[in-house]
């Protein structure tokens, strides 16, 4: 049985339907982004809603790092800021990177580590302030509260990493569409969906959906040990704004769980299948897309590599972050390799680099990983490059460094897609070793291509779902009907708690019952008994 | 804000794609339905797929009551059985209705209602004690068993109410897809998704997703009450036949949970919100198309009705089922009405029944549904019926009589698109009264129009994400990548209960070990003081 997916004709077909309705009335949207690499895939959005006719309007801050203040897709309302904090610059996380992989590498002591986390939590303390300071600039600037009311938004689409939109869409009482895979207490469905931490890992927990006993109680931990965190050191800004802002009775976390549309930067061929809602809609690798031809140079060198093909290396926005002594034995381990390389790398140049590797300051990754030269991506593992990859079927080899990568790289290595290098222990031959097992155990490629197969097969490219779903909001004033109101629970009832309780204590009143009728019973037959007697 | 839906485009569109693939190698599917009403919706699929070049061959039994032996979309394999349940026949739903209405009007003792529902259970376990007998004489035919093997089919589409396709697929180790709204123990989506009884209703207990706390308990017995059925009257047939036909261990529960494709007869207009996992696919109102032109004589008629209007009645195929007392009061209530009424009816015919009522025995429902003249729908609350209704956006005057009837038209009373009314108490003026809130207050017709146009604003048609979605488990071997294991694992883990012991006992253990540090402490401080003294 051989069946074409189909893929091309629908996604062509979907398309001209998209042509089609584009000719209608347009609406206008309110975009609440977060910084950094998240704008880069929000933009894709604005991009699209822009090419179907709507009037986009993002809201910035004037220290914005990526986010500009002209486009010819949006118009920008800027809110001044003074200064922005440190973590809206490279550097910032090449030293964060630099005293993670020193304190890997050197097994400092606990203390060290305890004072490592402690920062981080500081950090993300002012990451949060930081944010409701721009909330609060936007509620008590009178003039632009009414000037949003007048413009009549038909929708709020955000990124609720940073989630002050939430607010402003309270307000305005807008319909909200969410961009999401990231919240303020971690992964996005852990606020919406039914998460057992027996089988749905937690982020930063490395483990899979298939868990020993320890690996769930470990899960388990680092469940309650976000909770906390979000509890304790997040939730405080945005509680302080909705008491001060908002009507009294409004919870944060209600607004949050209150969006209409969930747009999850997810798609199971990547993620492990865990429960989910109705008003979750899958777009993961909505940035996808076939490749172009390539500029002549880099065509040059591509074809240059013969029948060996080529590695592409790219640790994505870090491209400063590896120590000089790690990036001359990862030069040293592709110059013994038959291949070409090509090497996204911006800081010393490596003193062990070969003649097959090229060391560009930016590629078109996209371009190069559809290219059929192409036989494996060295990547740290985030999750733009991950679904590249897929869509591309192009094998990884891994190098996770901070945050969710490790856990990106996990779910690729248990399907056997991508190997994994630990950084703290990288060393020239380890490197070269695992370069070897992914070019040349076929299985890589195999699984690569199988997952690149199930994430092309489907009705519709996950950026028309995306377009879709917000149209969809627009046009109906909301998707209402999707979204169940089991937030607005308390936890016990959502649990039945309470009803157990009544049941087991009905339970326990007629067992009780039931034990004192015979006991009585007995207690008379005997007395009467006695009497007789 | 006008944003028209595309939705005929898309279909169209799709349609186009779909008809582009079907030029591509066809595939084999084997078709394990359920008689009935659920076969015709299964024969929807089943012509889908021939129509798309796939030769299905569709299980069935030589008492079968609407799947025919010959036809043009399927080949057929007949298994022999001496005689059909009782069950196969219309009038046993008519007598059983009679019965019900009886002990209902009257208010019959307790006695009589327990004795009824008894009767009911063991209806219930013939029912699966037949269908078991089917599968039996399926395993022991060591030629047919030989012959399905031989064949290579590459999925099982089955109706998982009488599941004993799982048993066949699983022995031919093929992936299953499962065409369903109802399983063993109720809906399908309490075998496979989370279901919080807090706010996901149990078929049968008449409340919404929104309950009072005794409504909540109410669930929950509900909820218990289903599990035990299933638990103590179904499942130990198919026990008997995993332990006497498949390999040990395995387990009847799981060969359920594992199917690979959920399509769920379900659409989120109709039904409340709730957790749902990724492998169920929502098809609901899949039978749904655009009307076509009446006959001339019904036409003429229903043109006839002038600016009032026409009613639609129809009670499904219970046409003979209600008693002619009430059809009395129905047929008077009618003729009180200036719209004209068809009604189809195959019982008596009532001795009050107005110039204006049209009796028919059988009626293109979906077309008169899409005519414009049509102001009301009386109806029993099938969900074909209501999908229809919604479709076409009629508001519904329900009047429930059996099984899931009474919690579908609750669906459609609490938001506001329907009127029911209670059968053992309806009186001509009751239902008159009913018929023309329905008729003359707006919101019942604004509501249903909303209501439709949720349903159609979705970006492919039902029928074509069913088609899809089968195919796809035929071009990929199954959807394994959206299938959660957590079945396998046993309850206390998948709650998380042994994780919660122990860290309970953890916690325990360090306070106990506090508590007694501290007390030797302040003992041992004591004791010197003593001395000191």
């Amino acid at each position: 049985m051989e069946l074409l997916p189909a893929f091309t004709t629908v996604v062509l077909a979907v398309a001209l339907a998209f042509m089609n309705a584009a000719s209608v009335q347009a609406g206008k949207v309110l975009v609440f982004p977060v910084d950094g690499s998240h704008w880069l895939n929000m933009n894709l959005l604005v991009e699209g809603l822009h090419t179907r006719g709507h009037e986009v309007t993002v809201v910035r801050t004037s220290t914005s790092w990526y986010i500009k203040e002209q486009s010819p897709h949006y118009n920008s309302i800027t809110i001044p800021m003074s200064k922005a904090m440190n973590m809206e610059s490279q550097d910032f996380f090449v030293d964060l990177l630099g005293r993670m992989l020193v304190l890997q590498r050197e097994k400092d002591s606990m203390i060290s580590w305890v004072s490592f986390y402690r920062e981080m939590l500081t950090l993300l303390y002012s990451l949060h302030h930081q944010a409701c300071q721009v909330a609060v600039k936007i509620f008590e600037n009178k003039a632009l509260m009414q000037s949003l009311r007048d413009a009549q938004y038909d929708v709020v689409l955000m990124d609720p990493g940073l989630p002050i939109g939430v607010l402003v869409a309270h307000e305005l009482k807008l319909p909200t569409v969410f961009n999401v895979r990231w919240i303020t207490s971690g992964e996005g469905h852990f606020l919406v969906a039914p998460s057992p931490a027996s089988y749905v890992p937690v982020c930063g927990c490395a483990v899979t959906d298939n868990m020993a006993f320890m690996q769930r109680v470990k899960n388990m931990l680092f469940f309650l040990w976000n909770t906390a965190v979000d509890t304790l050191v997040v939730c405080p800004h945005y509680n302080r704004l909705v008491d001060k802002y908002l009507e009294p009775g409004t919870n944060f976390y209600q607004l949050l769980q209150g969006a209409h549309i969930w747009l999850m930067r997810v798609d199971f061929v990547f993620e492990f299948p865990r429960p989910t809602m109705p008003n979750i809609v899958y777009i993961g690798g909505f940035q996808c897309k076939p490749s172009k031809p390539l500029p002549a140079d880099l065509e040059d060198f591509v074809q240059s590599s013969g029948e060996h093909g080529v590695i592409l290396m790219s640790l994505g926005s870090l491209v400063k972050g590896l120590p000089i002594e790690i990036t001359n034995c990862i030069a040293s381990a592709f110059a013994q390799l038959p291949q070409k390389v090509i090497w996204r790398h911006a800081g010393e140049t490596p003193s062990t680099l070969g003649n097959n590797t090229m060391l560009v300051k930016w590629i078109p990754q996209n371009d190069l990983l559809g290219h059929p030269k192409v036989r494996a991506f060295v990547s740290h593992g985030g999750t733009n490059g991950i679904y590249e990859a897929i869509y591309h079927g192009v094998p990884i080899v891994g190098v996770p460094l901070l945050f969710d990568q490790f856990d990106n790289i996990l779910r690729m290595e248990v399907r056997g897609a991508a190997k994994v290098v630990d950084v703290t222990k990288l060393t020239s031959q380890n490197f070269v070793q695992v370069l070897q097992e992914v070019l040349h155990n076929t299985s890589y490629r195999d699984n690569m291509k199988r997952m690149s197969d199930l994430h092309r097969d489907r009705p519709m490219h996950p950026l028309d779902t995306a377009l879709f779903w917000t149209e969809f909001v627009m046009r109906n004033k909301g998707a209402a009907h999707l979204r169940t109101e089991s937030y607005k629970l308390p936890w016990y009832s959502y649990h039945s708690l309470d009803v157990v309780c009544l049941l087991l204590a009905v339970l326990s009143l007629l067992a009780t019952g039931t034990v004192m009728l015979i006991y009585c019973l007995c207690f008379k037959l005997c007395r009467r008994k006695d009497k007789q007697e």
